[in-house]
């Protein structure tokens, strides 16, 4: 599975280099607040870079049984289990890779807290408020399931627990808001916070981006941590791994319907899902020059395109485009629709040399069906 | 693999009495209109279940080199092979397993056709008309890369081709509007139809429903036939399965937050992803009682709603629900998102027996990253 070579596109690259520029600013932000940071292995789970990010976060946190065995098998560190709903059957076998149990509901917490009572346990809190511009990804959306509500409720399972998960944040890259927010939940949710012994709050904090306010950011959580002498968590998925990958293609073919359109050898839905999902258009660098060309994936939805970005020639059959900031919630969520090649993984190591680390093909194709 | 049990949820269930149902509607279209049909494999390639389908459609058609591959090795009879584009080294293989390729644009052919001279080739048209209501899978859509629109370019090339595919019908279940497209079609591509010896109509058309007028379709697609001397092909793929699977989960929480909520052990965007593209809602049966309760899968997606149904009794931990219609462009497009346990799929056979073909573990899940 492993190789020297430089993989044939489609493939995500990850440079290792690019991703320890966001681990040292992890670092002063753990070294400055005093909160722990666990990467959000929904966002970015390839386990092949953890050696690098293992150095500079504390663990990981989890959304399902899948995820939290990944993280205590393959980060290490402190592994956070949370997950919107367990089943039965599930329960024992997330303790047992847990060290702190997360859950979303009370009657979750009281079906399970037996299961759990070896391991610290908490519960997911909503405040009612977020971050995010798109309903679909609001936490705290109309009849959101995500988290208890109503501090009255929350009181009497004290006994239960001993911390929250807050996430309401959602790529804010707006300390002003974040801020903002966080003190509305000091407001709301007082009560629970002065009894907790630690509060995760949660990912969606873009702190890692460039110009954020890493002091004023610091200076916040530690306040926060002191107001209600609690040990802070944060679960950054996308801060973690921001622009440390892009997903290589190569032109396939070029035509003239109106614009001048290039076919490459990828496909939005399969390879970055969310750029579908959101309706947002890919980040292609520099994105300058006198032709104007439409970059389109090659499955047979119409709507499999990239987006209309500018480049110094005209596009051919052979180019190779690099499309950028292609990390989070890319390869977590790659399919084989219209069985599309699958992309490869790759890494630029911090010495420059790149290593193919999984490959897909044919039978892995075959045998995601049956 | 194979077990004679009925998996634990989340599980596909794939009913052959159900899709045998199709199968029959799919043999009176052919023998009463003279078009073969072929299985298009970009929505739904389980093949365990080819060995029904191959009695009752001639083939498959596809859209990657995986697909022709799986049409050719699992499925049998016509192989037709179509993609956006093809790359250099994907074609000899391509055409080592079709009978028939359809280029998408004429520089696609001219560099191919070489490559496939020993097959029968074509090319794709696009008559600018479409019966989607969404413009992500409208073919049509303006600068839409879907095929060639001018005929006075592609009649220089018929000396390289036999046939054409138009495929711009999607879930169209109104046989007048597919009957006044052909119409345009007849009208627009009619000196290159004269010239052709086969055409394909593509997929979308939704002939296998209720209340469809087959007759009638049938009729037209003999005068089509007949007008222009082709051999019509039909390209069914929601058609050749709709009704026939469902999803099967468990509820495995529920709450109260202004509305009844119950959250199972699946996800829209992980497991039926049209769902959240297209911002639809899932069926149940029969969706009637006393009890309005939203059906939410359980990934941290906010948006992760089936949508709400109504029940005779309130939803209680435990209780299974079958998500109706679910065979079409699910399981081709099933993801690891938030690394929820990924539905087996099983087959009902027609005696009534159920078969589990494939159950999924932790080791898929790792290993769909490295």
């Amino acid at each position: 599975m492993s190789a020297t070579r430089e993989p044939r596109t489609p493939y995500y690259l990850i440079d290792k280099s690019r991703l320890l520029a966001n681990m040292q600013k992890i670092d002063r932000v753990r070294e400055q607040s005093g909160a722990k940071a666990l990467l959000a292995l929904k966002c970015f789970a390839t386990w092949s870079v953890f050696d690098l990010m293992r150095e500079h976060m504390d663990g990981t946190t989890s959304s399902s049984l899948n995820e939290v065995r990944l993280g205590r098998q393959r980060f290490g560190g402190e592994t956070h289990a949370y997950s919107v709903a367990w089943a039965d059957h599930e329960i024992d076998e997330a303790v047992s890779y847990a060290d702190k149990i997360i859950f979303n509901s009370i009657q979750q917490l009281e079906r399970f807290s037996g299961n759990a009572s070896g391991i610290v346990r908490g519960l997911r809190l909503n405040p009612g408020i977020s971050s995010s511009s798109f309903d679909l990804a609001d936490p705290a959306r109309p009849f959101s399931r995500l988290g208890e509500w109503d501090q009255e409720k929350v009181l009497p399972v004290m006994d239960k627990i001993t911390g929250f998960m807050i996430h309401n944040n959602c790529e804010n890259s707006d300390f002003g808001l974040f801020d903002r927010m966080l003190a509305q939940i000091e407001e709301r949710f007082g009560e629970l916070l002065k009894r907790a012994e630690w509060v995760s709050l949660g990912g969606g904090i873009h702190f890692t981006g460039d110009d954020y306010p890493i002091d004023e950011f610091c200076a916040r959580l530690k306040a926060f941590s002191n107001k209600f002498d609690v040990q802070v968590y944060l679960e950054p998925g996308e801060a973690s791994i921001t622009k440390s990958t892009t997903l290589e293609v190569t032109v396939l073919d070029t035509l003239f319907n109106g614009k001048h359109l290039a076919v490459v050898d990828s496909s939005i839905e399969a390879h970055m899902l969310d750029l579908l999902i959101y309706r947002e258009d890919a980040k292609i660098e520099p994105d300058q020059g006198d032709h104007e060309i439409m970059v389109c994936g090659k499955s047979c939805l119409a709507g499999d395109v990239f987006g209309t970005f500018r480049f110094p020639q005209p596009l051919k059959v052979g180019d190779r485009i690099s499309v950028q900031d292609a990390a989070g919630y890319t390869m977590v969520k790659k399919n084989w629709f219209n069985g599309v090649a699958m992309p490869a993984i790759a890494i630029r190591e911090l010495d420059g040399s790149i290593r193919t680390v999984r490959e897909f093909g044919y039978d892995d194709y075959e045998s995601s069906l049956s």
